[in-house]
């Protein structure tokens, strides 16, 4: 449980900071970004927001793109950004060093097959591993949300799915919707958990809306300029599951975006009050 | 004046969009960005603030870190961030290929000296050929501002004052304020413009401020935990330089902040609103 600072950088009046830990979860040393809002300075324990992002990215994208902080300043709020994959010599890389699998592409699941499965946890370090560090060092609330953008997205929305009462809300920004039924999905899902199909399920936030015990109310953000939407996101998967299972669910098809931080910035305002809301009562 | 599309992004209602030209200042092709508020697309002329990135950027630095677009989509300002340097096969370099000349440290003069001379015309660039550019394609009026960190903030603040009405609004962020004083300047100065540092006067901000025939206000904001700021920025002497020509500047010397773009997202707010104070007069 020892963090050692990396960087350390004044932000809205607040610190946005990153730290290099054991991973012990992911037998690897991992950086994670955090922004600390000028509130963490004056003794009270405040919300926190998880950030996931998506293929390629590590800690620093969201915190660098986004332009989460000033409103998080003013909200209080703490977000937490960490890396996508575990990292570092030893973990093994997709065989043809492609970027939809293997190092930043961890997919926010528990993998089981070799060699994958010695390394590739990254659902129990950003769901358990990565919190319990963060509410040992920092001064947070276990008012948690959780928010991420297209692997990331669907990873918050698995790990909120997952985890009833573990967050108290819960949005994403172009997400793969339906891992199990499209490339990226079939991809990482065959490798990282074997060809049994059945397994996939419960990695797969349209499987898992279907026996959600808790109805956290799901809002996603949508670009209908996305490149990857009609092949790789699939929205209408989720909204047709949501619908079958009575689960809240806010879709916004925002017209003229892309699947790029431009539209994150231009939507993050709202993600953040949104969570900011849920994480006050 | 022919311009080729790189990439197009919607943002905050407006768009982000990237051109490739021929710059005949540079003899070379060039890349800039120009973020076009929703206004942009009523039909009506609006005010642009050319910003100057610092050593090593591109025209992407600004445009994906400082978190401008926001405010500027509300005030109907148009954005444009030219790169640093010429670019390309022909562009020679630093022989050693130092990040502080050459290749994005073009320092916004016209270098007199070869082989940097047939290439290195950034001022004649930002102040003549890109704006000439700007004002037939976009929707832009004759109300210009100009902003930039630290290469490019003294940028800012030599295209200003040299010109005398052409801008109407002028900042800078922890800009490099007396290069004849300082290593990054006497390093690209000599090469740049030769020994005669007689010559070097006309390109260093205190140097005009005391022939400035115009009184425009200067807003300069710099960090007190800037690595920079003793050996390489000096604000100090621009503060002394214009406190003796009686120039009107505000120089905000901002406790914990850095050099880095966290440090320009903190503030780029109140630089947008001081620009279009002035422009939209």
């Amino acid at each position: 449980m020892t963090l050692e600072i990396v960087s350390s950088n004044k932000s809205f009046g607040g610190w946005h900071k990153r730290y290099r830990h054991r991973a012990s979860a992911l037998n690897c040393d991992m950086v994670f970004a955090v922004y600390l809002p000028p509130q963490a300075e004056q003794g009270e324990k405040l919300p926190v927001l998880y950030w996931l992002s998506g293929l390629t990215c590590t800690d620093e994208n969201f915190m660098q793109k986004a332009g989460a902080q000033r409103l998080a300043a003013e909200l209080g709020l703490i977000i937490v950004a960490p890396d996508t994959s575990p990292r570092g010599d030893g973990v093994p890389d997709d065989p043809e060093g492609a970027w939809d699998f293997g190092l930043g592409a961890g997919f926010y699941l528990n993998a089981t097959q070799e060699p994958w499965a010695r390394h590739y946890r990254m659902y129990d370090y950003v769901v358990h591993e990565l919190p319990a560090l963060i509410e040992a060092h920092f001064p947070v609330s276990d008012r948690r949300g959780i928010a991420g953008h297209s692997m990331g997205g669907h990873g918050a929305l698995v790990c909120a799915l997952k985890n009833p009462g573990r967050y108290r809300s819960v949005s994403a920004f172009a997400p793969i919707a339906n891992p199990l039924e499209c490339p990226w999905g079939e991809k990482a899902f065959s490798r990282y958990l074997g060809d049994d199909r059945a397994r996939w399920r419960e990695w797969d936030a349209c499987a898992l809306i279907a026996d959600a015990r808790e109805r956290l109310p799901l809002l996603v953000d949508q670009g209908d300029r996305d490149d990857f939407l009609e092949t790789q996101l699939k929205p209408r998967a989720l909204e047709a599951a949501a619908q079958a299972a009575g689960h809240p669910l806010t879709l916004r098809l925002q017209p003229g975006y892309d699947h790029s931080y431009h539209f994150i910035a231009s939507f993050i305002d709202d993600h953040l009050r949104h969570h900011a809301e849920a994480l006050r009562g």
